[in-house]
């Protein structure tokens, strides 16, 4: 079971960011991904209805007790966060412990410090200032690549050297 | 030569996620990020100001005149979509065609037809609704990996495992 924790959550500011941090796990292949910070029905629902459409069972959750949350997990809990260790260097060590659980956390702004001591890993995908959705991408594009089968989806795209189809299923 | 070409900023809506990828096209290496759309001074001056302390000569230009710039690029050009093919079939095809000058196109949310003929390559990063951050991504990173090296730097990261280590240089 993969999931991603996104902690941090601005209604309004960081809505469209959040969305994309959803759609990035879904495509990378988490089972479920958790939205701490403000509650926001909004932007969840978005993310329900691409899903709803586009097929798969990835879960959309909020969790206010986000800490209880990352502390309760019951697996490998790998933070991102620029300040971290080099995700080249640190990722084989991370496949050789790999867990069926795995949880991926990845802040908004400002990450408190006691993320970075309940983690097993901090990992950087690069050390500088970067995008949380970036990161993300490219460290399970590195972990486990993308995931293809988007089971009980309502359309499909066709891909194409120039055009945009898609079918109906 | 690696560009990155961003089209359809709307200033205000995508101030947040274009500068998330112009921080991704930093990270993987362009040598300049192009934005079209609304001309938004506060946006790209905040990637300036990233570019000043941490370093780099990444250029951050704005183009109002975008499909004359696109259509007069000389090198290979290549839009992600998720429309477009898979980059897991095409990316051999593509490193064999590499020129020396690279023009990578991400849109917003509608991007016109007459970018799917004038490209070299639409690329799919999977074909499912999709962050053009992680697609960004996760298409240089595959394709050159990360940059390390950031000249003129005032301030690198320390990487550690549980702290934030920065040391001015």
């Amino acid at each position: 079971m993969l999931e991603v924790l996104r902690l941090g959550h601005r209604a309004g500011r960081d809505d469209r960011i959040s969305t994309h941090v959803g759609l990035t796990a879904r495509q990378w292949g988490a089972d479920k991904v958790t939205y701490a910070g403000e509650y926001d029905s909004s932007m969840m629902e978005s993310l329900e209805n691409v899903i709803g459409r586009w097929g798969g069972s990835m879960g959309v959750e909020y969790e206010e007790e986000w800490y209880r949350h990352l502390k309760a997990f019951d697996g490998l809990k790998i933070h991102l966060t620029m300040y971290g260790e080099s995700v080249g260097k640190k990722l084989p060590e991370i496949e050789e412990e790999l867990d069926e659980d795995i949880m991926v956390v990845v802040g908004a702004e400002k990450v408190p410090r006691k993320v970075y001591t309940e983690v097993d890993y901090n990992i950087g995908v690069g050390h500088q200032p970067h995008s949380e959705i970036a990161a993300l991408a490219v460290f399970l594009d590195r972990l486990r690549g993308l995931k293809n089968n988007f089971s009980g989806a309502e359309v499909e795209v066709e891909p194409s050297e120039q055009s945009k189809l898609t079918r109906e299923k």
